[in-house]
């Protein structure tokens, strides 16, 4: 995950070299606050010259590392162009990383985005101190809301229960390394989003990605009940106790991802 | 999770019983052996009474040890009677558990069987000294091939998003309880099933699950290739490492769930 500035330097960057055909392969993360743009979006606006079909996006549960360990990794390559994938499947596939294609670059780019958000919710739930039951149904109903954010955005909604969605948060919420959980969990404990942050050398882009989230979500008019929380707790100042209390008593619902 | 024969017993007690038109509500999960029946469908056959309608599958995130403890969780109950969920959801709902109503009985009934296979998977991931990284893949291409699978006996591939399938497979993961992941992991380290099921006071119905997973893919014709490798190391004393290197080296293929 890189600040969005970062991603338009190396853009401009890039400009002035002459790429001629060559791939451009994002891996960075998030969603750039104000424009809303994703990274490819960004790269796009930067590099006039880059069409679609030589954009690729490699996304999916990776610790680095864990990956520069040789720990068996698996990640999904999205393009447009189904020849542009399956040149990133053949350059990157080894022994230890296995590769999956995917048309969805939408899907997959803001699936590694805006679980983010979700991981900040899992951390909250385990900082107040509630259980994996609890934890579990957040990161649950957390992807649902973010497939129906998705889909209003051109997403595939199944993309979410694939490698940059369901399997990047799964990495997230089991790992100790994460740091939007560490924030969440801190967050849960009462402290206040300035003094954590304050204490973390490295960003935690999810606190970031929750404003461009609820932005999306005003935007395209989706009720994301665990982000509206999320966001109230990281900036409003709300008790997280009593935003746990306040998703467990919503109206009655159907298991509806629509 | 109980055995089959203790649900037929129950079922034919309650057909004694004058039920008149109450709802029965199950909470066991599992498939039969041999018959490949789900428990609504071992239910039906004791109480040849029973209407569709009359029956709710509650199923989800949910260690009762946490239940138990007023920790918030949050559950699926599923009919194909929206009058039936809805009665369930209107008696359990309270502060601390938060139900959500679906249509899909056969995708809320096999999500919450057909995890443990995944769940011995990822201990065996464990066992074997693999990552996060991989554990996540495990996961997540492992309820891809249980939606597969799912999909084509009748459910709704989305339900294995929801809170019986992604949402139990997360606390299953995470929980250091689950007897499924803690069987999987000493199958990882090495050891023979038997001799684990031996020092086991509870059973891991995910063994199991396993057997009754490959006789259903075998009969659907489902390319199921995590189940297939815990099936493997299982009963067939392949070596989990060999299954890891195996299921990493694969064909590539495109992220789908056709």
């Amino acid at each position: 995950v890189l600040p969005s500035h970062v991603i338009r330097t190396v853009g401009e960057q890039l400009a002035k070299l002459p790429l001629n055909d060559a791939l451009l392969v994002s891996c960075s993360k998030g969603i750039e606050n104000y424009t809303l743009l994703r990274i490819s979006e960004i790269l796009k606006e930067t590099l006039p010259d880059l069409s679609d079909e030589r954009l690729v996006i490699l996304s999916g549960p990776s610790h680095a590392e864990e990956v520069s360990r040789g720990i068996p990794t698996v990640l999904v390559a999205a393009s447009t162009d189904y020849l542009s994938s399956q040149r990133v499947q053949q350059l990157f596939m080894g022994p230890n990383l296995r590769i999956y294609t995917s048309h969805d670059v939408v899907g997959v780019e803001l699936g590694g985005s805006l679980k983010n958000v979700i991981a900040i919710a899992a951390g909250i739930s385990d900082g107040v101190g509630c259980g994996d039951n609890t934890k579990a149904a957040l990161m649950t109903r957390g992807m649902v809301e973010i497939t129906r954010l998705g889909t209003a955005l051109g997403a595939d909604p199944i993309t979410f229960a694939g490698l940059s969605g369901m399997g990047d948060l799964f990495v997230t919420c089991m790992s100790r390394h994460s740091r939007n959980r560490y924030l969440g969990r801190q967050i849960g404990k009462g402290r206040r989003l300035k003094t954590v942050l304050n204490k973390m050398i490295m960003v935690a882009e999810g606190v970031r990605t929750t404003q461009a989230t609820i932005d999306l979500a005003t935007k395209h008019h989706i009720v994301m009940p665990i982000t509206q929380e999320v966001y109230q707790v990281l900036f409003e100042k709300k008790d997280p106790k009593a935003a746990v209390h306040d998703l467990m008593s919503r109206s009655p619902k159907a298991e509806d991802w629509g």
